[in-house]
């Protein structure tokens, strides 16, 4: 940074939405723009500037990428011309999604790994690591640095920290173990299992001595979670003619936990299959973004039958227990009992593109952008 | 009892299951014939026989009176010439089902209020009065008394231990607290509610501050609802076109508890007004029941997105607390703190026709049958 004195302007690249999606979204709904970002706290703020490192490509997303008809648990990104109109929603939106709206206005906003540049907070100094809510831009203003966690351990690749270190780790975590509930010789199934929270999820499962089975979308995802996770068994899901006969015979005795990603017909197939008592931690359902008709679960039923208890949650519930959580992971992941895989796109330019991915199942690994090396 | 001797032959009444059902049943699927019942325990077992004086119609039965392709929560009715492939599924019964299949072939079972006629347990008198799961019959040998409840406030209707005082009490008890976790101020919605469970659970709600308001599907039991049972408000479902506006009307904050007895386009309305942490006990799906094709629920990614939690109760879990919950109930009525409505029909003929009207909506109040009165 010896070349860009506080305050001084500098370009700054950023993606930007160009219109709202309904359907398969494309790339072409972004765009990259470069313009100008001031380095500068504003006079007396105790807000901060930080330098985007690493930012993440999460499923949620999505939603976020299509107007909403009635307030959804995340704001849709904001194009500019609709600031007024999104006023309204304000109240429901969780705090780190609430503060952005105002300072990045028409550039795309999510999980990101950052330095800080200039600070007027006194609890973030310059050169600090931090991750929280940033913006898909290289340099962004923070008004409420109180909402972002410092790295505790520079020591691994802070891009960790858009995942396991970050909000799909804490979400595998504290969905497994404070929804999910599990004991030693459940049965769990994890869908969606290579990606950011399920290969953690099936590790987790693994470490408590549970028997776990993951489904993914490709052969080479089915190869990681038998072959670098440690998953009991895994399938190929779209090799799977009869979903429901498939976990009957993966699961013989059903399943006794579910880790939800991925929802529609998946579920439906899963509730076939759960055990009395059986628990399902719904962290997404990505199989149903895209789609204008979603899938009607037609079995819900199953949740009486078999007295099932299935509890969404969102991470930013757990964040009161993120310090506690990033010890222990920081700690599985240099013993070496977790392992990890990332799919990193180089430059905010693939940014789009990596996003998109996330729907066709391209990425292998939890999906992240590098936008610059510290 | 003085002219039946123990020992002797008396003629019994029954209502058996003619056929399987499928779509919406006949009372011509049952059939009520005269056979005979020994008034005598076996010599050295510990069974006892009951008359029965009050048999219950629940919803729940109407899955019994289908042929299942895979095991169900309750095993079906048993027609006789099937007994050896219900064998198989012997293990998933919750114990009270367990026990009827041998001795009460071909007739229906279900819970009731019985006198003891006869008894081979040391527990278990002549002449004690005690409720469980029994047979739509005259009088029921009895295998196993310990899956009988004592009545403990005879002082009042026994009937009542068919509904308020019985299963379909212990259900909206168990319920609404354990499971709804229901706080001073909560907004309720509660469906099916001028049922068996659902007044229940509306009154319990008003005695804990809650707001409560409860859907039926006539003027008649809507009336009850405001007029009786005391719910803030009430309306007729019938007469709502859209569901989801309507919610929105009576929940402009949204709901924090649905007691959930309906499942289908009433449970996707509630998805879509729940508030955030919101819970929804589950206790049965009756719009459900009758379907071939079941209704497919779109919204579920609702349980995600406000961080729901959907959980199922069958009321043999909580069985443990049945004589804290008598005394509590018992309290309650003697008190006039809670009030209840039973619609009873008289005689065993009356049974099928009875059994089915909770599927029409017939019923006003808790449905039962009157067999004999003490």
């Amino acid at each position: 940074m010896a070349s860009t004195a506080a305050g001084e302007e500098v370009p700054n690249k950023r993606v930007v939405l160009k219109h709202y999606v309904t359907g398969f979204p494309s790339a072409d709904a972004m765009e990259v723009l470069t313009g100008t970002a001031s380095l500068a706290v504003p006079p007396g703020s105790s807000a901060m500037v930080v330098k985007n490192l690493y930012i993440s490509c999460d499923p949620y997303m999505r939603d976020r990428m299509t107007k909403h008809e009635r307030p959804s648990y995340v704001p849709e990104f904001v194009l500019g011309e609709d600031l007024i109109t999104n006023l309204c929603y304000k109240s429901l939106w969780p705090p780190p999604f609430r503060w952005y709206k105002f300072i990045c206005l028409q550039t795309l906003v999510n999980f990101g790994v950052c330095k800080v540049t200039a600070s007027g907070h006194s609890d973030y100094k310059v050169g600090d690591l931090v991750w929280g809510v940033t913006g898909w831009e290289e340099y962004t203003l923070v008004t409420e640095p109180e909402s972002f966690f410092k790295i505790h351990h520079p020591e691994l690749p802070l891009s960790y920290y858009t995942g396991v270190l970050g909000m799909p780790g804490l979400t595998a975590w504290a969905g497994f173990f404070q929804v999910g509930k599990p004991k030693k010789g459940d049965y769990v199934f994890v869908s969606a299992a290579s990606g950011a929270v399920g290969q953690l999820v099936g590790q987790l499962a693994k470490l408590t001595g549970c028997y776990v089975v993951g489904s993914a979308g490709s052969d080479e995802k089915v190869n990681l979670l038998k072959n670098k996770f440690g998953f009991d068994e895994a399938f190929n899901y779209k090799k799977e003619a009869d979903l429901d006969a498939t976990l009957r015979r993966y699961f013989p005795e059903g399943i006794d936990i579910y880790f939800e990603s991925v929802g529609g017909p998946t579920l439906e197939a899963v509730l076939e299959n759960m055990r009395p008592h059986g628990r399902i931690p719904a962290v997404g359902m990505i199989s149903q973004y895209n789609l204008e008709e979603k899938h009607g679960v037609r079995n819900i039923f199953q949740v009486v039958a078999k007295r099932l208890r299935m509890e969404g949650l969102l991470v930013f519930d757990y964040y009161s227990d993120y310090y506690k959580f990033e010890e222990e992971m920081a700690g599985y992941l240099k013993e070496g009992k977790i392992s990890y895989v990332e799919d990193i796109a180089e430059g905010l330019e693939e940014a789009p593109a990596a996003l998109i991915g996330l729907f066709t199942g391209r990425n292998v690994g939890k999906q992240l952008v590098a936008v610059a090396r510290v």
